[in-house]
């Protein structure tokens, strides 16, 4: 039987790449070239922090239109250079902008209101990906478009997943200008869905954020003798020297990959799992991002 | 008018105590005495990190029994004195126990097995607090003494929610001893529900963990040229001496308070909220615990 080994195990190899992937992670580093989007680098917004840190956010233009312009145009004017990460509240957000609340505004920044927390989607054809298991603050949820979204009948909205992007805002009907961001780093907190609007998700340096030392002040929010974090610069990705861009791409959410990982995220059974939970949360089957190949 | 001004505020001021809370924080804040059950201090784990740093975990013996049994054992004991965290993956756990993966058990620990991952309901009656809101992970979700559980028609199990602590193990059927203990730090990992033993909630020094160094290596280890953080004592609370002793209560999930904190968290609307959800994740509505008044 040994001189059959050689023969068996080459015959292995050659099959390898053929077998269907059983985990998630073996799925999105099998997914072909095919199933993979170019994200745009003008809707990538790069932080440095002190330190050299950098924190990378994707934008969601076409989910977030106003915000995400008013935010292009605060990025366009450097308006967050010099700015800081003021609170970090545990299990909640970490959230930037001008401690000072006084500086002034670019020019040309749009009104929100709370029309602009989601998408109408009454005249649009939006391609949905559905995940089809029950989730506790909408009727129900899916994929457009490379982005999770909760529905009822007549909008979709970005939901408040861990590393996601949403606008601060003072007490409604305010829904603020884009100026104070915050990123979510705890457990998703999905009440704040269509009261805040989403703009976006970080998809590099999210440990920088989740790891910062929270605030011992209300809400989080750094004491007198803590220290905020320096924002050195903001910029669009599209604006910085070609040398210097990140480029990212994102999983096509209406991929034969991406429902294969939709599936495997759900019914996990490998030599690990052994019970299979049939269904999984929208904010736990995150689209799966990586740098350009 | 002017004149009925004090009068109104003073009647205002005598009214305000009764009138009904509106959000949470209030119901929490304004729970009666009755309300609260004390944890006892055989269930409280108090881990001293390096620096003095200390972590609180509750532990379920009632739900999860054996594993309990193990993990008391393991810290009179005085098993952990000396380990370390080994290992911070950002939005999924911090993990702690013998590096070396040398160390000599003590004497009587139990075996356990997939068996132990849940607590069977046929002939037991429990009193359960239903959560009546989809959960994309079980059929049904609930509060049992103090714990919030998953169930399907024959079981009931502790979810992993944010801040909960699990039993590390190797491939099934190994079911772990309770040795190697983690603490989800992010958004719920709950595809490892009845795939890993969870056997209690941290109730203090939560940030502490949380915002520890992600490790760079595989699976968020520590590499050799990080550090692990060091863990000088762990120690059950009534094997300290009496003024060392924390003092824990959490809300008995059974009161009307709970039961309108609940229904507050899957309904805001108050001056910051203009569009409740009409419901909430089970990980989304922890049980209230406070130091002892």
């Amino acid at each position: 039987m040994n001189r059959l080994l050689p023969l068996a195990l080459s015959a292995i190899c050659l099959m390898a790449p053929m077998a269907a992937a059983t985990t998630p992670a073996a799925v999105v580093a099998q997914a072909p070239a095919a199933a993979w989007r170019p994200i745009a680098a003008d809707e990538l917004l790069v932080m440095t922090l002190e330190g050299g840190k950098r924190v990378v956010i994707q934008l969601a233009p076409g989910l977030s239109p106003r915000h995400v312009a008013n935010i292009v145009n605060l990025a366009k004017a450097h308006w967050w250079d010099r700015t800081s990460i003021n609170r970090v509240q545990d299990n909640y957000v970490a959230q930037w902008g001008d401690a000072t609340e006084k500086k002034p505004m670019p020019p040309g920044l749009s009104p929100t209101s709370a029309d602009d927390y989601g998408l109408p989607l009454a005249n649009r054809r939006l391609a949905i990906t559905p995940l089809p298991y029950a989730d506790p603050y909408a009727p129900s949820t899916g994929y457009v478009a490379g982005w999770p979204v909760a529905m009822d009948g007549s909008a979709a909205w970005l939901p408040h997943c861990y590393g996601y992007v949403g606008v601060g805002r003072n007490l409604s009907p305010d829904a603020g200008t884009g100026a104070e961001l915050y990123a979510v780093i705890g457990q998703a907190p999905r009440q704040l869905d269509r009261n805040i609007a989403v703009v976006g998700r970080v998809i590099e340096g999210m440990a920088t954020l989740s790891s910062l030392p929270r605030g011992s002040g209300e809400l989080g929010f750094y004491t007198p003798q803590e220290h905020p974090v320096p924002i050195l610069t903001v910029r669009l990705a599209s604006e910085l020297p070609q040398a210097e861009r990140p480029r990212f791409e994102m999983m096509d959410t209406g991929s034969q990959s991406f429902a294969d990982y939709l599936r495997l995220r759900a019914n996990r059974k490998d030599d690990f799992y052994e019970r299979p939970a049939g269904g999984v949360d929208l904010c736990n089957a995150p689209v799966p991002v990586r740098a350009a190949p």
